[in-house]
């Protein structure tokens, strides 16, 4: 059966990979050993699903470069879906990285585009050997962000600059997300006024861009169901 | 046989590793695939040579922390060494992070230690599936770096700063490296004056107490082999 939206997607992996058991293992010269980092399984199950997706006639292009958004882009009847990848051990809270801050402060004054992008969700626990996929999540970026104790947004901040735009515990306490787009966008906007930067765009007229591209995305998604 | 020195060990990984192949594998609810990502080869071959040397009788103490230093110690005939374990594909320049700039400049002002980890280093090649292990070499840090074309050693720059100290084609030319540690030391000290910043160690009493730090960490390694 052809996936005919992202809902099916969404509904496939659940009913297949969730509660599943996984191990990463690596063998060098016929000696294997199972992997315990959180890095190497995260990063594995990210480079796993998309082949998976495509093993279920799925039609995707790969991101070559793994560090570049999007993970991939998924084609479901006609519309494309840029697909973000994410996963965490489930004994912590959420820490992945969404976006490198600056990076997307630029990206998104020019194309409102990673703002819409879909995050697939992977918690899973460590088990004696390997992993078990506990949970599964697909979600918008305002979704998983929240104002943080610190600051207008969860951040990482390093030696006093910001660094990478984080998710908070949206699979706890899902009523506390950032409502629409919009709450997002102004809480980057508030961010960036915390940390001004002389080379950077200037906030306010950054905020008035950034609120003019999502309402052109808005009116092309519109079109796109008409 | 239990390994008596550094250059024993070494000589175990040339003859049991050196040509070997290996294979990253990833199992979700029994569907393998196999990993071609870069990234995560290094840090499994990270993960596995520390398992295989405590296998053949290395005592040794792995960091639980992947991100720091050093990677794990080797007690070996009552001394210790800080051992760093990287990879890189051996098609193209090695381009491994050694350390982050700024935090090693403030280490290093410190203690001088990681001015003497030892380098165990796997070149891989991929192959159709999986990689080949193609050479492997145990260096000094000093040995694997030299000045580059834009700073005075290999510096990964990101928005004007200096981020990660990266090495040089060691491998292929191997007379290009710095001599010493001193050379090394005095790079790193002109590539500060290049990036300089209020909040940190001033350069010229940098240079004057890690030329001090050195001093006294050559002395204490004489007075080992007394």
């Amino acid at each position: 059966m052809k996936l005919q939206s992202l809902e099916q997607l969404y509904e496939k992996a659940l009913s297949e990979i969730k509660g599943e058991k996984g191990v990463v293992t690596i063998n060098i010269g016929g000696i294997p050993k199972t992997s315990k980092s959180n890095d190497i399984i995260g990063n594995c199950v990210q480079e796993w699903i998309p082949q998976w997706l495509e093993d279920n006639g799925l039609i995707l292009e790969t991101n070559i470069s793994s560090q570049k958004f999007p993970d991939f882009t998924a084609h479901i009847n006609n519309i494309k879906y840029d697909m973000e990848v994410k996963c965490w051990n489930h004994a912590n809270a959420p820490a992945f990285d969404i976006a490198n801050f600056d990076s997307f402060y630029r990206e998104i004054y020019n194309s409102p585009n990673k703002l819409y992008a879909k995050y697939l969700i992977f918690a899973y626990l460590p088990i004696r050997h390997g992993f078990k996929i506990e949970n599964i999540f697909l979600k918008n970026l305002w979704v998983i962000t929240s104002n943080s104790k610190n600051y207008p947004i969860g951040l990482q901040v390093k030696q006093k600059r910001p660094y990478a735009i984080r998710p908070f515990a949206f699979h706890k306490y899902p009523d506390k997300s950032f409502k629409d787009v919009q709450e997002f966008i102004d809480a980057i906007y508030e961010t960036r006024k915390i940390f001004i930067l002389d080379e950077m765009i200037e906030p306010v007229l950054w905020h008035k861009k950034s609120d003019r591209n999502i309402e052109i995305k808005i009116m092309t998604i519109c079109y796109e169901f008409i």
